[in-house]
């Protein structure tokens, strides 16, 4: 401070143009400063990705992903189905990442699933057993599966199963286990547990006959109907879990089980406003895998977050993840909580703004900011913004509120590195403690890096002679 | 027309203030018409209807409205629980109506009643018989009931029964049949007759008995939530049907039935969107009910049409209907149907616009106008509009796209008169002769008619000495 004085001969007033670090860091020190928003201009890679054949590529990625049918076909223990799946794998969400660098909530939800597999008889077992190398940790994303929030899946759990009726390729998720204290939270208490084994034991076979008799549930249809009704299939999936249960009920009512099973069943449907989330999240997979692999393309096909590590990866980069520092969400916490016990953004969900839904079509779900913050203006303003950095617009997806615009969809790495506008998400916020869970929700965006490392590999590609 | 040119000696020009009727007739004989959009100033009676004394009948009527509180709690037949109902007695929609001058479809629906009453056994002796003089016609108004398009409600029908818990009130109101060939359309095949009889078999016991077992569903609640998920609850109720579906469901699949009789009752509430209709129009009749007959409030506490007539109702003013001709609504035609085949509007539904939703809430339902007609910018301002002829804002019931504003509630004769504004109304259409049913769906206004003869009667009062 004496340095500073010293060097100007008088008391320090500083104009600070952009990153705000410095001036957190002189304003902490008493200084006075005057924030200025500012960017840096685009970096000098994107000057090199504007090329033709990344517009054709981006052009055959988008068509797939508008293309897809994603069809909700079956349930079945995630062993019987999920590829690479073996009794001691745990899927976790976002990038690779090894027991030593979890989060608190990604820990939990290990510590919970080594529990409910009974490979571990006590919570300080399974942190061992965590640590000893004898498990596999893989990203939900290696084996075409997607998790919410730590996103923990294992053998013995029941998965929904989403058709791409288009293409046919498949992906997997986890039952949803509703708000507040639950394992994709970090959550692990004895109730945490026995839910899952009810999942194992009666809801999860349930589904999947059901879906099995009725020959499954277009779930294109189902979230263009929700997005009509104020859902943007993230953090706001009231009317796609009505939906959902209202096309499943009749054949649930007349399953051979005893009433008190029916009637628990769409009880804990009916119960959870988010029945439907994992069910979107695997929809949103399948219709953006076969979007993945276009040589060239720029589109982004997956954004997910493990709780350390933001990971986005590209259509035409490959099964290479381009990371940075997870954020930490901004929003409104339930009673008792604060931004002081929020652990950083964890999740595959964001998978759903990846295809065009979550915060890129908040336009169409005002309500939402009640959860979240802010206005509907703020909403409406979110998927405004999202246009300026996607390829095309939705050809199901379509907003009432914007005149029945489809929603942004299509994330171009080249125009989030040209307009500096990060993607938008809407999230969960997981405490960051162990054992605990939800304590509320909220908005956060991916770290820049993410795109300049999957810029600067694009221009790398550009570089080598095409594949095509 | 020679008259005309002779009289000023040249070429006729005119230009039109207001009422379009005499352009229309000039321009019908080829005389160029400039017209201008006038109205003429709010009647001489308006004037002397700014007292206090009707104000504070009017907060007292609105506080009423706003403080109910209406609850499903059980579905019988309505011989048991209708005030007044009789074996021979028909209620049907609107201010009262002789057979004589009962339009196409509600003839339609009288005589499909009867066939399922078994009065009848053919169409032509149900004729004969409801000329006959030996059934009483009734408006559903008459006894706390409501009924959607032709409103016919008869002995063995099962009803839905609301109760006001504010007040205790309770009022009735068939089962929904779902949409095109329906019974309250003026359908009467033996399908839609068939149909009425599973009602009364298994549909109406089957709710009855889940919603005695659950103590009702809070229908407060429940518009609510649907206002904030794209429904306003008259010509959209797709997710007050769904949030209802899925509350029911659970109780409807443990019923002691054959599994094939739950999966029916849930797979046609599923089937049907408009579901919830007939549920929310009830709880508008309840709350409704508990704000009428403060002594000078100017409140409108019913609206009705009966297929040939448009009548109101006013809280100040007792039993007594003011009536004018209906209109014909303006909307979007099913396939193969058009405006020469529409009948005048009819039904109770519009007790919705009367309580605060329906065309009132449009700028929550911004989807609808794909079903009605306009842009979601006319659905924003038909309830912009609302606010300047109406008492107050729903506590309950909110709209997102508005930042949460409520709904406008409680049309005030006076400011009907005063701006000229008319309730707006979201409608069925059904066709004008009776046995085909539901051809459209649309907008329309009640005749300044029945406002006008509302204000005189007002002032009428206001001469009498006070009975408060």
């Amino acid at each position: 401070m004496t340095a500073e004085v010293g060097l100007f001969g008088a008391e320090l007033r500083v104009v600070n143009a952009g990153v705000d670090l410095f001036a957190d860091a002189l304003g902490s020190r008493g200084v006075e400063v005057s924030r200025v928003d500012w960017r840096p201009p685009a970096s000098p890679t994107v000057a090199t990705l504007w090329r033709d054949e990344i517009d054709a590529a981006n052009r055959e990625a988008l068509q797939r992903l508008g293309a897809a049918q994603p069809v909700l076909v079956d349930v079945r223990p995630a062993l019987e189905v999920v590829p690479g799946m073996t009794p001691t794998t745990l899927l976790h969400a976002g990038p690779p990442l090894p027991w030593a660098r979890m989060s608190g909530p990604v820990r939990g939800a290990v510590i919970g699933a080594l529990l409910y597999e009974r490979l571990a008889d006590t919570p300080e077992e399974a942190e061992r057993l965590a640590a000893s190398g004898a498990l596999t940790f893989d990203p939900c994303h290696h084996h075409a599966a997607v998790g919410p929030m730590a996103g923990i899946t294992t053998a013995r759990m029941p998965v929904l199963v989403v058709e791409n009726r288009t293409t046919g390729n498949r992906s997997y998720a986890t039952l949803n286990e509703g708000l507040g204290k639950a394992l994709r939270y970090g959550a692990f208490a004895p109730d945490v547990i026995e839910r899952l084994r009810w999942f194992e034991a009666i809801l999860g076979p349930a589904l999947g006959e059901v879906l099995r008799r009725i020959g499954g549930v277009d779930i294109r249809n189902l979230i263009a109907q929700a997005v009509q009704m104020g859902d943007e299939c993230h953090n706001r999936n009231r009317a796609a879990s009505a939906l959902l249960i209202k096309t499943i009920a009749p054949h649930v009512a007349a399953l051979d089980l005893p009433p008190a099973e029916r009637e628990r069943i769409l009880t804990f449907a009916a119960g959870n406003d988010h029945f439907f989330l994992n069910v979107g999240m695997a929809a949103c997979k399948a219709a953006l895998d076969a979007a993945h692999g276009v040589p060239r393309s720029s589109m982004v096909t997956v954004m997910a977050r493990n709780g350390t590590e933001f990971g986005i990866r590209v259509s035409g980069l490959g099964d290479r993840w381009f990371t940075g520092p997870a954020g930490t969400p901004v929003g409104l916490y339930f009673a008792g909580f604060g931004a002081e016990d929020a652990n950083p953004d964890m999740g595959d969900s964001a998978i759903t703004e990846t295809a065009g839904l979550g915060a890129f079509a908040m336009a169409g779900a005002p309500a939402i900011v009640q959860f979240v913050g802010g206005t509907p203006a703020d909403a409406l303003g979110y998927t405004k913004r999202m246009y300026e950095i996607t390829l095309g617009e939705s050809e199901a997806y379509r907003l009432p509120p914007l005149d029945f615009r489809g929603t942004p969809t299509g994330i171009d790495v080249r125009l989030v590195l040209q307009t500096g506008i990060l993607p938008q998400i809407n999230t969960g916020i997981a405490h960051r403690r162990p054992g605990i869970g939800q304590i509320g929700a909220g908005l956060v965006n991916p770290p820049l890096a993410c795109f300049e490392e999957a810029g600067r590999a694009l221009a790398a590609e550009l570089a080598r002679p095409s594949q095509a």
